[in-house]
């Protein structure tokens, strides 16, 4: 029935995406105490900031800001449908900045910017970079974020219309962090309800910190995740029709390992608050439920943050493992990551000083 | 112990209803962002009325209205305990209205009255017809639907106390639509954001919308759905007792079934933002954890409101089908539904024009 | 790595904790709408003070207050990092008093002094008692009770430190309860409403009641309510580690069959709004996943409170079983538990008048 096909919307190929187009995404959203409180559930955070607002206006907050990472899935999700509905991979994050704090009741929606093409080896499908913005009611960023994904081509072997490759940092600069951050009262942080006392400058480039707890995943958990950010990739839901695909099962939203592994990252890193920024982010291999995941970060690099005498950033990768407990294995033997390791996330999170 | 059996309640038998009673339904519920935020993640329901305070503002409403959908259930599940916990089967539903719109902070209360009343020809159980009606704080009516249950008997055998059938209608008139939906500013109606292109004056009586995606329930979640709306109904709750019945296993509340219909007709009918009434539907065969549910929509009839140019209304079939994607199927093999359709809910939607 | 143990930690053993010694525990906790409809979600309780703002309101309460139960877990979740992330068991509670009701938006924190340490005959072990203390954001105390755990020691036969054993009561006295409890209007609590004809006169000692209904718990359940709570014991989210462990699967938070059970409670004591003391409680036998959960309770004492005449208070016993639904059963055989107890709970509740 021809009235069926125009209506429904299969996602976007390849030849679909214009280099310069920018894509007004669907469904902005109110977040609200509810999905705060549901974020906590699923992941068990417990940074002080983000979950007392007494703690957060104390120390120079005007509220309780939510959860940075629950900010990125928000803005994700609505970039699915238009983006990668029908991607192959998900393959790499880079500059995402968070630029100003989300509150409760604020609106998010998302505008995507198609900034880079290129097609893969064998002309069946090609990677798409788009430059992701999320905006508040006011108009105003709230995240900005590069990101390429693998889709594929709707005539494979067909020639690509267009190739261009964007210029992406491999890291965002020190001096361009701290945005989404209000100057923070010091005497006012409270070590002892923020469950650490290790701030800033007690933490040295090379440190590793294994982050002890793990975490098995259900499939109802990740769907209730997945669809709270309005994320409606077919992978995450389908069990009848993954029941064909190449893993038999359905695959868990890569954005929910990063959520558990930060959560876990509080047991040695709990006074950093604040994601500043993603670097970059490989989703190494697939999580699927009734795997359980431990995490362990390293310390890359500390940077002061100019003009600020309050916080200070250190750049941490995040490695999350799937049924390897985190103490003291190898990232990679060689040029491949070990068996076990699902997340390797490069990212800056402030700490106060 | 006699104390006991006295103070618990077992539910109501056929005999216990008298046509014309009015009961008084138990545990009024204010509705909070909270059931917002769980009604999101447990379908990933994407109509940006609901979802975005900023949109439903632009076009007319106070304020974000809560999911019709979710209001439904918040007012049905208050009945249960009263009209169908020895229910054998529900039976349907009809002249299902929603007069106004709920917003976060309401307090919504049931009341139903038994309008109809008729023993099987087995004379072991009867068919008890209620009109069910939800108010707000303000004694407002927001819904009010018919619905009819299959009850045992406490004494079965024994001859019904009154038998009487209702006068219910075949479908609410397009007449009587529209009293749960503000003017709406067609100029502020943003399609981009919305997620569709498709208004009311392009949709067609015949044409037939697959809504493509599928998604699999998990036990933990239609639980976590059922006891939201207070509903306690045990053959959802009790796997223990579950092994003794028919299909050895919990039932999904069939009102669950809806809610993942309606969210997965967001691809094909984006701008079918407001349920204004429900004209009946069948539960036509149980759905279990582990199932997979697609949908798909048929309109059955487009009708102006009268007096309103800024809204029209579809009548839409809408058939969920489990471990069967929805493409091109049959519903019926003459008179019997074909193997594998779970719903098919005969509602009005209103769209923009 | 030695900067890895020493900002990661892996809680306190047996010698960490010193008579008298107050600990600060972190994390203070915002609670907010989104906490109150899961919790709803997680249990399907149905008591109307705590369900409709219009109801609380009529009877005297400023708000809605958030369920007392839930109150405990969040106090309660504060501990665990700091107390019980190295126990074998949580032994027991005593003397818990709600000397005041919480509401949406007020923030939790709470602080533990030990009162009393005890090694075990073997050496290797210890019982630590605590007096945890929740507080709001203005410092009022909410919630006082005594909580004894068996936590190992760093270095198992080595002599203890010290040894003092706490006086705890075996209840709460009936002078103690009510301070969690506003004035309430009788002529405006509406029976229908609230879902139960029974007051407190109508209940006496020696009554038991059957609450009737099953549930069924899922993995994803207890580990969404658990993480809610930032209870961040171990054993309850690590399947892989369980498998090496005695039971060799993951363990519910005891917290959250006693949830479970006062949320069936409703049926037979749907007037018993609020939990005014916990006076001991016994997680019998330990719940897993898949099992299902029924409740009895047994009244043990009926009093009057002193000064008031708007309620009465009834001390419970609050018996949940699984796989064993309650009706009839005994609760021990001699001095044992019969197979299939889980909890045995002694508390105070009290009811209209």
């Amino acid at each position: 029935m021809p009235g069926s096909m125009s209506k429904t919307s299969s996602g976007r190929f390849f030849e679909d995406f214009d280099l310069g187009e920018v894509i007004v995404h669907a469904t902005p959203r109110t977040v609200t105490a509810g999905d705060v409180a549901l974020y906590t559930a699923l992941y068990g955070s417990r940074f002080a900031v983000q979950s007392a607002e007494s703690f957060a206006q104390a120390i120079g907050y005007p509220a309780m800001p939510v959860d940075d990472v629950l900010v990125f899935h928000i803005v994700f999700g609505k970039t699915v449908p238009d983006v990668s509905l029908n991607a192959v991979a998900n393959l790499g994050y880079a500059d995402g900045r968070f630029l100003r704090p989300v509150f409760v009741g604020d609106t998010l929606a998302t505008t995507s910017e198609v900034i880079g093409l290129k097609q893969t080896s064998s002309g069946d499908a090609g990677i798409v970079y788009v430059r992701s913005i999320g905006r508040n009611q006011h108009h105003e960023i709230v995240l900005s974020y590069a990101r390429w994904v693998l889709v594929r081509k709707r005539h494979p072997g067909t020639p690509a219309h267009a190739e261009q490759l964007p210029d992406l940092p491999v890291a965002v600069l020190p001096e361009e962090l701290g945005e989404g951050c209000p100057p923070i009262d010091l005497a006012a942080y409270d070590d002892a309800l923020a469950g650490s006392r290790f701030r800033w400058g007690d933490y040295a480039a090379g440190e590793r910190i294994d982050h002890v707890d793990g975490v098995t995943v259900e499939e109802a958990e990740h769907q209730l995740a997945t669809r709270l950010y309005q994320n409606t990739a077919r992978v995450h839901f389908d069990a009848h029709a993954a029941k064909g695909s190449r893993f038999g099962k359905r695959l868990i939203y890569g954005g929910h390992v990063i959520s558990l592994a930060r959560a876990l990252s509080f047991n040695g890193l709990g006074n950093a608050f604040h994601v500043a920024a993603i670097n970059g982010g490989r989703h190494v291999a697939p999580l699927f439920a009734g795997d359980t995941v431990y995490a362990w970060s390293e310390v890359l690099e500390s940077a002061e943050l100019p003009g600020r005498s309050d916080v200070g950033a250190l750049r941490l990768r995040l490695v999350a493992t799937k049924n390897l407990s985190g103490a003291g294995n190898p990232l990679k033997d060689g040029e491949r990551y070990v068996e076990g390791v699902v997340l390797d996330l490069d990212y800056w999170a402030l700490l106060p000083r």
